[in-house]
């Protein structure tokens, strides 16, 4: 499997990291890549309305055990990202045809279609149609850097944005979900654990903050006669960072834009983004609160007004108990470890896992290290890793 | 002088505030106005090598007491900022031509040349010609925001920029300068006080401060592993304000911006710049050193680093101690306080000072506000303004 990742590295990444966005050449040429290694096996690959590609190998009982990941990468990305349970879950499916023997429950091998949304901004686009999750109208306004629309850019990849959410069928094909990924974190690199169960995916509570308070000339506004936007920013910004470190979670805040933004004038306008994320849902939306008030404190103690925008939010994923604990045993099995986490960041396994049993394994990412040419695990944790997944495949199967 | 002013306004002004942008249609339908006005008493205006356009009154004596401002404004300025001193200029000319006197020594009117440097970034460019401080070379790269290059626009109105320093030569007509200016702040309104005399401009450091951290994901990297640019800018930027406030002079940070600047990552890389002014100049070099310490120490806080780019420097300015004497004594004459302060903009004026005595007279800004449409000073406080300045060019001329 390693060697496959290694052979798709050099198909399509480079020293400037992995470009396999979606619906691109790229791309194209990965799940090429793909079907090569299927054919090898004997094994097909079939599309679904929304991109997906699905390949089966029949076993005893229906429907499925599904096991996968996705090809597409961020325009600069690692060789792991995706790829890494998409080449896990061909592993397990080329262990089977080579040994000859039929499973006791099919096994489906799915590459989920534009995981990253790093082209239209709609992340999870394949695995939320086929858990009844897409809304076509949210997305059909979307235009990628060049300005190319998003309709006809599926179209040229053979997919109607329009009939995506008829993937929706494939669920009846579907009993469970078991994905294995890589961490985008530091937490499993720096405990020395080599895979861990992931036990649900953190919610997210995106909003973005105006605070509006009265652009002037900076030479001659004096200290205490100013409505500074810049400052009450920062000021909102280091009281949301304490709202993340308090609650045990994570609190952003990865954009900050001022106007009129020049040296020589006081800011009149800051325009921030907070990124809340919290596996408990009551906890978040007591974070939400918090820096809520706390962009409003900051705004008010400058005489400026702050304004809420929501950008996103997804309440918090728990995966499913039996599969949590079967995945926790499957990597102390392969570990010495049972350690499971929450994933902070989020996967086609939280969307299956609204309409499905679901759940992930993680190995460690370098210094946690992802979306970068950077992007690294040692192969001595990649071959624990896939042991693991493995081992819990195998307890899926006759479970 | 005031009728003037609402004409210039009506002729080149609107809705979006004043549109004077240097070297611009514009700007030369004010300077047209200014020569039908200068007609009127039979003065014409003859241009020198960097653009300035001069009128000479003769009188008794050589060299000329020259009196002026500009007619450029920002792209969406107020009425006021420059048009106020070239207006009371040309009204004290047509006091003495309408009253048939010869004047002791001559007078003379000057309109500068692109003060606001709002196209092509270089303020002061007609005032540091004839002060001898302006190198074309450090202008010959310069495109405005269209794209084209300073030396074709500034041909375009009969300026060759090489030739440009060859209006020092009329240094050795000026025996010293007064001008006549809006406050663009908010001292005098709130101090009651319709004149005051400026006793210089403040020096001004302004430095582009890089922070490096590390870019990481916002979802999977703890709060406690993090090497956040953003909020070591925010702690810097609030440490700068404490050191403007302080020192008793101004510090503002303008412009702030992240990388990758995305909700979704926490900040690698934080750019902002600062702008520090004082009247004194070894406070100003103490605000430098507590400003430098304060990014630096903001930055090692978080595991980052930072580094430092000059942008712009310059020296405070003290006017000539006697002309400021006497613009106090007029000023208290007019409004019967002899208050005096420092400039936080820059001026024309700063530049000739540099070179030949000068001094200036202040009247307020409404709510301080300028370079705005909003821009604007009680018709009864220019009135008394202009009486004051006429009083201080009759205190230089007789003395």
């Amino acid at each position: 499997m390693i060697a496959d990742l290694r052979e798709l590295e050099r198909r399509t990444g480079g020293p400037g990291g992995a470009r396999r966005l979606c619906w691109g050449e790229e791309w194209r040429s990965a799940r090429e890549l793909l079907s090569e290694l299927l054919a090898e096996v004997g094994l097909e690959a079939e599309r679904d309305e929304a991109g997906n590609a699905w390949s089966y190998l029949e076993g005893d009982a229906e429907p499925a055990l599904v096991l996968g990941s996705h090809l597409d990468s961020v325009p600069a990305g690692g060789w792991l990202d995706g790829a890494l349970g998409v080449m896990a879950a061909l592993g397990v499916l080329r262990a089977w045809r080579e040994a000859g023997r039929r499973p006791p429950r099919t096994l489906a091998l799915v590459d989920w279609a534009d995981e990253e949304g790093a082209r239209f901004g709609r992340s999870l686009f394949g695995s939320s149609a086929v858990a009844g999750s897409l809304d076509p109208a949210e997305l059909a306004g979307a235009r990628d850097a060049e300005g190319r629309a998003v309709a006809e850019v599926l179209a040229e990849n053979g997919v109607d944005l329009q009939q995506a959410p008829s993937a929706q069928s494939r669920l009846g094909r579907v009993v469970a979900y078991l994905e294995l990924h890589i961490e985008q974190g530091p937490v499993l690199e720096a405990e020395g654990i080599a895979a861990a169960a992931v036990s649900g995916c953190v919610g997210i509570e995106r909003h973005r903050y105006r605070i509006e308070g009265q652009a002037a000339h900076a030479g001659t506004t004096p200290m205490d006669r100013r409505r500074d936007a810049a400052l009450a920013a920062a000021e909102a910004a280091l009281a949301i960072e304490l709202v993340g470190a308090e609650a045990g979670g994570m609190a952003t805040t990865g954009h900050l834009a001022l106007e009129p933004g020049i040296a020589t004038a006081v800011a009149g306008v800051a325009e921030l983004t907070t990124d809340l994320r919290h596996a408990d849902a009551e906890v978040l939306a007591a974070m939400l609160e918090r820096a809520r008030a706390a962009v409003e404190e900051a705004a008010a103690g400058r005489g400026c007004t702050a304004s809420e925008q929501l950008v996103w939010r997804i309440e918090p994923t728990r995966f499913n108990a039996e599969l949590v604990a079967a995945a926790r045993s499957a990597c102390a099995a392969a570990t010495g470890s049972d350690r499971a986490l929450t994933s902070g960041a989020l996967h086609d396994a939280a969307e299956i896992a609204r309409v499905r049993p679901a759940a992930m394994v993680f190995c460690p990412s370098r210094a946690g290290i992802s979306h970068a040419s950077e992007e690294d695990t040692a192969e001595a944790d990649l071959a624990v890793a896939i042991e693991a997944y493995g081992l819990l495949v195998g307890r899926a199967l006759s479970g």
